[in-house]
């Protein structure tokens, strides 16, 4: 019997761990690989978009790490890590913390149990039980592959393991949002034409949150490509299909246009999220948003079933940046807390460190410039 | 009769004035050229080191903003703003916080009177009498042009505009601190051989203030730069003179080494400050470091007189970077309110955004990693 186990290595599923040593609850972590396996899988090129920075002496901790006391900056000399580097960042917090890691451990469900305990149920068998589960398995693991008709002749953009290998001498992205962004600013490096469609227009999206614009950086990189003549950004029109035509493809848009292309159209449309796994075990609106008890990011379906990390939503505010679910960790540390009655007063100094936020009304404040 | 002059309009004496205003105390800001004027004179190239983020709504307020409502990355969209676009930032929140600003005012001096009062002595007349003067006119403007025999034939980095023009295939950098290797940055992208020389190796120190390191946007530039093999670095030793020699300059180091250099050398070995305009009415101890009331931020020899900016400093911490030097204008204004006789009870909400940092211990905690 565990009294704790999460689901997912990374950064959620860390940082939980992490703030639960602080109650001195030892969480066993299972991964289907290993610790930041996700990172490890992005392509060289890609880097994290939020700024990595030394702030954590003026209480202002690096925006990408999981723990108040690290910073991905000072480890890594890096202000915009690859997903290799993120991935030994993680590892060393999880040795740092001494988190107990599981790996190569494929959970297919978490099944309440009569006894109000619950079951990790694993695909090679060896089912855990335990008082509480963390599902973090995270989102970009199953990015989108469908939408509208020929979807599946696309290539995510996150599958792409090497941008100088993609054929052709242009690219149609689908997707304008970090993803599709970061894909055209690689490809443009690399002498390509490129033509990104995105009914949203996000490059023209102007707010005070984060998750609603493109990243200060990624806002640079396109305005870099953008320079060279050799990019062109559609909005306001949605994708209707995707055609094979001869030795290239058509993409036709909701304006009866068609975009030739002569290598695959890229997708940045999204992913599935590891949720799917469990569909069952939560709740979701009519938006397809999961619905959490909001005083502990708990399942409305299976008590003692717990969410942390991007997919997590409350209100109007969107956590799904590292340095804004991190705050969510001690609201989940604090209810298992309270179940294994434990004193969860070690977790008020994370508050402090923006690492506890109990109050939402402060995500709804706008800047103003 | 003023209730607060203060000189300077750049980050510093805005924010202080944008804090008064919170106590609603109207700050006359002089300058003797505009708003921003030092980052309006900035080379094209040179961008801020320290991210801009748009944090504000989660708690994480953008690092170079002087007021905890506003983002320079929000209003900018960059991550790095250049000089120009910086002072626009700043120009925006004199606009926003209606901040009278005084430009083409240069500042000679600022004597105690007899009642108590302080007169700001001005080059041209005009004197103005205040009751509370702020320092804030910046570090940047008198770089170090001394130190060793021949630093008179250097050419402060600061003052180039263009590297482009920046004559000879080579170039020879004093100072390797982060406006040495913004230097040697620009210098290797447009072609050139570089070498920069610095006792202290600062590109090998580790630490986990930044102000003791290079920021994780430098060192991502350093490396970059050395990949070229065009770069090289040398620590450990002092520049013992420049001397001209033919078409070109020699710089020997104590080693006894002599590196030629076809361009004139560049110096990056930091700033007089402006504080050398109003050297006596502070007091300075045995390294040259400003002597403050701990407190307050004042003078020790001039009551009634603050400083805020780069040059502050206390016990082990330093201010230098705009996001440590903004979390003590609240120390100034609660000292002028006090002295005003207003309620300085509004300035606590600042707190919580780490604009009001009155308890030094935070600053000697250490990254763990």
């Amino acid at each position: 019997m565990h009294d704790v186990v999460i689901i997912g290595a990374g950064p959620a599923g860390l940082g939980v761990a992490s703030t639960l040593r602080r109650l001195g609850v030892a969480a066993t972590v299972v991964d289907r690989h290993g610790v930041g396996a996700s990172f490890l899988r992005w392509p060289p090129d890609m880097r994290l978009i939020t700024p990595s920075f030394t702030g954590n002496q003026f209480g202002l901790v690096d925006l990408n790490a999981i723990t108040p006391d690290t910073s991905p900056a000072l480890s890594l000399t890096e202000e915009h890590p690859t997903g290799a580097q993120y991935a030994a960042y993680l590892d060393m917090v999880a040795r740092l913390d001494e988190i107990e890691v599981r790996t190569g451990i494929e959970v297919t469900d978490v099944v309440p149990r009569d006894d109000g305990h619950l079951t990790v149920e694993v695909a090679d068998g060896g089912d855990l039980i335990a008082r509480n589960v963390v599902w973090a398995a995270g989102e970009a693991q199953y990015p989108r592959h469908t939408g509208f008709p020929g979807a599946e002749h696309g290539i995510p953009t996150v599958n792409i393991t090497s941008w100088g290998e993609h054929p052709g001498d242009d690219a149609v992205i689908i997707g304008g949002y970090e993803s599709g962004i970061d894909a055209a600013a690689n490809l443009i490096a690399r002498g390509k034409r490129v033509t990104v469609i995105d009914p949203d227009a996000p490059w023209d999206v102007i707010d005070a949150d984060p998750s609603r614009i493109l990243s200060p950086y990624t806002q640079g990189r396109l305005r870099a490509a953008d320079d060279t003549d050799r990019l062109e950004l559609i909005g306001g029109v949605s994708v209707d299909a995707v055609t094979a035509a001869g030795d290239g493809w058509f993409v036709t848009t909701s304006d009866g246009e068609a975009h030739p292309t002569d290598g695959p159209p890229l997708l940045a449309i999204g992913f599935e999220g590891s949720l799917s796994i469990i569909r069952d075990r939560f709740k979701f609106d009519e938006h397809g948003r999961v619905e959490l008890f909001e005083e502990n990011d708990g399942s409305t379906v299976v008590p003692g079933l717990y969410l942390a990390g991007p997919a997590l939503a409350h209100r109007e505010a969107i956590f799904c940046f590292i340095y804004k679910f991190r705050q969510r960790f001690a609201i989940v540390a604090r209810d298992i807390g309270e179940r294994l009655e434990v004193d969860t007063e070690p977790l008020e100094e994370l508050r402090e460190h923006r690492f506890f936020l109990d109050d939402l009304s402060c995500c709804n404040d706008d800047c103003l410039c």
